[in-house]
């Protein structure tokens, strides 16, 4: 089942599920208003909901056409945006641009950080960069959308409680991260608004590429219309989903409707190319001795898509512009 | 103005008008279903409840009988929840006490993490310690809920977007901070979810104690019926909260009810006594070589309230006890 937000003037938008195909949708307010009113009350909802995605798929409901811009992000807003760093690839390589160890803890202790979830961009929004000189990366990355997850769960029991998958540009300010981190509370400014995918789908659509609490697929990355990485994201993901959220529920219980990431995807096999500029430019450096990869400047396009095993796009293709305001 | 969420059964309760005086209070149902509703249309939904509140201050209106034990917290749920650290006092301090050095820019670039906004606790709930070698502590702080604030918004410029004024008690794991800041992504498992006061308030109810963006009151706080601290929250608070409002939209806007706090607060003067357990703890170090306060165990209670100059609770107090699970 595929479900996404329609834009109808609120804040929350309106419920929609999307045919698989990704061509029509059928609007879902009779079974809930709003994504995470579905999610707060999932049990009574989700029926109702494939059962409309059923008759969508089978041709048995016209459904209205689908233009991603009319989208949201699935979750316009959410209560938590924790977002991991799973792929230990990345951190090495990150660290090691901005001159920092990685943790002795790195490879038994998942790196999480809480993101800001009141205002999350949808597909085709633009990347506002005040300032060029802050640096701007995209980061590529799979999130899961969680239910009620009660504090104390162990990784072994979490995967019951991922509700929803989808793709997410964690946008970070590069330059604004050494000063930041040295204040030792985290990210925050650095930290601007993440964007999401049109569509967000049950771990049943992902057939056997979703498989032990990871998501078998490459991620497939664009900069001004030409690949710049295409990492697998079940390839060297240290620590899974249900891990993540096992980390993330130690001290405190997560409500329904909760997003956690993966952290940038990033594969050792360098000939797969980057999921974020960052990693590019460090790899130029060791390569070369210089960054040579610019960030993200005005008029850029970025495209992140992935594809099941036929081609089709799964999520729908975040598409964003780099725009000054 | 002062606003209360009513325990209904639902995740986000139900709005309620309180009494000046905390003895009654009129249910809002017809202006706003929800706190989070009535922030997001506050334009609209402003008048009626303050229409509601004259009436019941007034006597028109006979209300229902408040028991705080039937309230959340005033948002159960929150999209972000920012809490600053204002008072260096308390930063340098709790820094000494684990041995970590403030950050040079400590007196002009305020501290500020991300908190968990997802699960908020009630005035009343315990607070749940399921391994005591965490060294659960608590911090009392001010927090105000803000409108929607834009991104780049200076600090000269943020105060109209405080609608509401309450207390917290942002309780923290102490043992689990050195190790989780030494991974270098700021607090997640040694930050469980906070707690707030029964009661919100507009700034107006405050009347001249709140000024220059600081609330000029102390805050009283008791620990087994025993006086632990009495710090003015207008007293050596360095940022303010638009100095902070500004810093957290620095490079993204904020949706209505997000939340953010002061940090806790300290003053210089020792006479004061403290507003969270490490910072006597540190005291008692420095005093007598070493610590003597044991952090919060099974059985303890805690208070926090703040009284206006006639001694009348403004937000009603924060009571809650240590529980198991």
């Amino acid at each position: 089942m595929k479900l996404a937000t329609l834009r109808d003037g609120t804040r929350d938008g309106a419920l929609v599920v999307v045919r698989r195909d990704g061509t029509t949708f059928a609007r879902a307010h009779d079974v809930a208003r709003t994504l995470q009113a579905a999610l707060d009350a999932w049990e009574a909802t989700e029926p109702g909901l494939r059962a409309l995605s059923e008759r969508l798929d089978a041709g048995k409901l016209e459904g209205e056409p689908l233009d991603v811009r009319q989208l949201h992000a699935p979750l316009p807003r959410a209560y938590e945006w924790v977002d991991g760093s799973a792929y230990l690839n990345h951190v090495r390589l990150v660290r090691k641009a901005r001159g920092a160890e990685p943790p002795p803890t790195l490879e038994t202790d998942p790196l999480v950080y809480q993101g800001g979830s009141g205002v999350l961009l949808g597909p085709t929004d633009d990347l506002i960069l005040p300032e060029p000189a802050w640096g701007m990366d995209f980061e590529s990355e799979i999130v899961v959308v969680l239910g009620d997850v009660p504090q104390g769960i162990r990784a072994a029991d979490a995967s019951r409680y991922v509700r929803l998958v989808t793709q997410c540009n964690d946008v970070s300010l590069r330059n604004l991260i050494p000063p930041e981190l040295a204040k030792g509370f985290g990210f925050f400014q650095s930290k601007p608004a993440s964007a999401f995918s049109p569509v967000a789908v049950t771990p049943d659509e992902l057939g056997d590429s979703w498989r032990d609490g990871k998501l078998h697929l490459p991620l497939l990355v664009e900069v001004n219309g030409v690949a710049f990485g295409r990492p697998d994201a079940g390839t060297d993901m240290v620590f899974s989903f249900p891990q993540l959220i096992a980390h993330a529920a130690k001290t405190r219980s997560l409500c329904a409707g909760s997003i956690i990431g993966s952290g940038t995807i990033s594969n050792q096999d360098r000939s797969v190319g980057s999921a974020c500029i960052a990693e590019r430019r460090m790899l130029e450096q060791l390569e070369t001795g210089a960054p040579k990869t610019p960030f993200l400047k005005f008029g850029d396009r970025l495209r992140i898509d992935m594809q099941d095993r036929e081609g089709r796009s799964i999520f729908g293709a975040i598409e964003q512009h780099v725009g000054r305001r």
